[in-house]
């Protein structure tokens, strides 16, 4: 039976025959939590009767929702995992170190080709950027893999995306996926994987592929896995905590469905309110004034981002009715922003730098809208009340769109300003 | 009548006999609010039927408190702010520009010597720092002082502190307010001025009076002012925003009480819990181990401060189970610290360092404590429940016995360790 890249990476962590509508119980390479799912787990653990996490080094606590402590609740959820990590020896982070999940744990080489990856949060399909099954469960759920070092997957089926052409660059790995949300939907993907390849790949940088696999689950999919190549291995090796074995789609296995996206073609994107589907041209809300502009989160908050930023922001304004918001998503790009003057550059040009946290991106804190408020996010969700007031309104980006609207005090097109 | 240097200047700025206990009305030089104090002031103009300030270069709105928006509540309240600045067309920053007002203001000449300054918060008498007569009133208040520019001011009794012999390296403006806190107690200038002067004050710098000034409201005091000197004149000059004349106490002035620090046989000081006047030598509470450490606010987020905190960082790390929170307090502070690479240092030690905010200092956000968590803070109030869970502690130190205890993992005295 030829199997799709899902199957593949299932198959390999299961006795059970992978076959796709299968349930098999699969070993977990890693497993992970945050601030705020990481409680209810713990709590699950102990109410299953486990003491121990099944691996110390395959499984992470990563404070980053409410972190720094946004208030008293969040500081006792804080403190909670810190005494579970430091009590199991598991992987961890403080803040002053730490940094938003899905960005440290790739970095940090704890997600790597071939894995199987859970974690207690929605969008821990990023991980499939590097060609693992990375998908996002419950607490409880969660809990059982820090225990048992198992867990059940249903084998999904699989779409298969190809990007074809290069990428160019006012055309990020933000744009592609919104252009895979106009094709397909927030329901294009329900419960299957998506399989991300083509000839595109080879102008697809790491943190490109990042973003993409980050939003597969806005398409519904349980799983978005890039097919590995030699930017993934080259990423792995360098950066890889323990050994790894990257799986590949069977020439000619079966797809639920295929679709491309010309990357050529593609102007840059934007996902008016409220959903990540609702993809225009960013040209077609040109005049739309905005009040904030956040460029960071799990989506956006890595080095290319932060560079992309950068390079508008470098010797312009921030838009004087525009408060703009930049968080790096991790220590590692934190300092490599700092050295690089990036920092420098985003607060010469008026904007706030925060230390990594996903902060406003899910309406935690560090820039909460009011009424009647519209944002600029490079994040991944526009959803109603998102990131604060159910009368405000977000517009989903890529950092380079994010960082010219700012500029410009309204939604821009970076193919228009950079003319 | 020979008057105090309080009295002199409220006697500037009156028609009334400005003897002692009498309550004249004065002009105002400067009054401003912040994001939380603002809105009840805003509300207040307008019941009074008013619709402009008085002088839209002497009124200023300044967000921090809970700015970059910590929640939907304070984005609320920041709109507000934002809207009436703008349509008043008054000394304002946006988020990315702005700072704590009281380190912002002086910083920007709008605070000066021989002023009248009203601030609807309470550490408004961070002013003093500058000859100023700098104080905290209620919203109402403030808002009759936005709308005809005068008041109404008891003129205070003054208590005098003289500071003798010069400031050290381990002993900061922060160790001879707590000195003072100590011989005076919280109650100790209940209503009255603090009048600081004395030989003393040949090497402190503006950040040392700055940070005594501050917490003059400690001590109970309406006001805390330096009398003014080459190096207030020298600061003043530079940044003046509008023309000043400075006021000098009378010699041989009444003052209720008179006090001394000598300030060359001081050691490095911690107010425990849950008191500004429960002071002791840092060395006290040497093997009290401690969770967060706050280097930050109006009270210490000066460029001195960071530097302080930077000289003990630099080439260490922070113990790995405190988190260190470094917030420096205003834009002109934050960039030079880029500049001089403190932010590197800081984050090479593995503290986090955030955009200006007042932060935790006020229970705010950016960390906030758990219960049975202990603090050592730089900030001004250790009250119960100041920075969080009513069953946390605050210890107020200065910004290198924040930087050694961050290091240590336990308070620490910076004369021991620097031994």
């Amino acid at each position: 039976m030829k199997k799709t890249l899902a199957a593949s990476v299932i198959a390999k962590h299961t006795n059970d025959n992978a076959k796709e509508g299968a349930i098999c119980q699969v070993s977990v390479d890693f497993a992970f939590a945050n601030d705020i799912t990481a409680p209810p787990a713990i709590n699950a653990m102990r109410e299953m009767g486990r003491d121990r996490v099944f691996d110390k080094n395959r499984c992470a606590v990563v404070p980053d929702h409410f972190t720094p402590n946004k208030d008293i609740a969040s500081a006792e959820q804080a403190k909670k995992c810190r005494e579970f990590a430091h009590g199991q020896g598991m992987v961890y982070w403080e803040v002053g170190r730490a940094g938003v999940e899905h960005a440290m744990l790739p970095e940090k080489g704890y997600i790597l080709p071939g894995d199987i990856v859970l974690g207690a949060d929605s969008h821990s399909c990023t991980g499939g950027a590097m060609g693992a099954f990375a998908t996002g469960m419950g607490s409880t759920d969660l809990a059982g893999a820090w225990a048992t070092g198992k867990t059940w997957l249903m084998v999904p089926e699989t779409v298969r995306v190809d990007f074809r052409g290069p990428i160019s660059r006012q055309i990020t790995g933000k744009d592609l996926i919104l252009a895979v949300l106009r094709e397909i939907s927030v329901q294009g993907a329900r419960y299957m994987a998506l399989e991300f390849g083509g000839d595109g790949l080879e102008s697809m940088s790491m943190d490109h592929r990042f973003t993409v696999a980050n939003m597969a689950v806005e398409a519904g999919a349980k799983a978005g896995l890039f097919v590995p190549d030699s930017v993934t291995l080259d990423y792995a090796r360098t950066r890889a905590a323990r050994d790894f074995e990257p799986c590949y789609p069977d020439e000619g296995c079966p797809y639920a469905k295929r679709i491309e996206i010309d990357v050529e073609k593609l102007t840059p994107l934007v996902a008016a309110p409220h959903s990540p589907d609702n993809v225009h041209p960013a040209s077609t809300f040109k005049d739309r004034e905005i009040h904030q502009v956040f460029i960071g989160s799990c989506t956006n908050g890595r080095l290319e981002d932060m560079e992309a930023a950068a390079s508008v922001l470098k010797g312009r304004s921030v838009h004087p009715s525009v408060r703009c918001i930049v968080i790096p998503a991790s220590f590692e790009v934190y300092n490599e922003c700092l050295d690089r003057g990036y920092i420098r550059t985003f607060t010469d040009a008026g904007a706030a730098v925060c230390t990594p946290t996903c902060g406003p991106c899910l309406g935690g804190h560090m820039g909460i809208l009011a009424a009647g408020e519209r944002c600029v996010s490079t994040s991944n969700r526009n959803f109603v009340g998102r990131m604060g007031h159910t009368e405000s309104e977000v517009y989903l980006a890529s950092p380079i769109t994010a960082a010219w609207s700012a500029v410009k005090g309204h939604i821009a097109d970076p193919a228009e300003e950079e003319r």
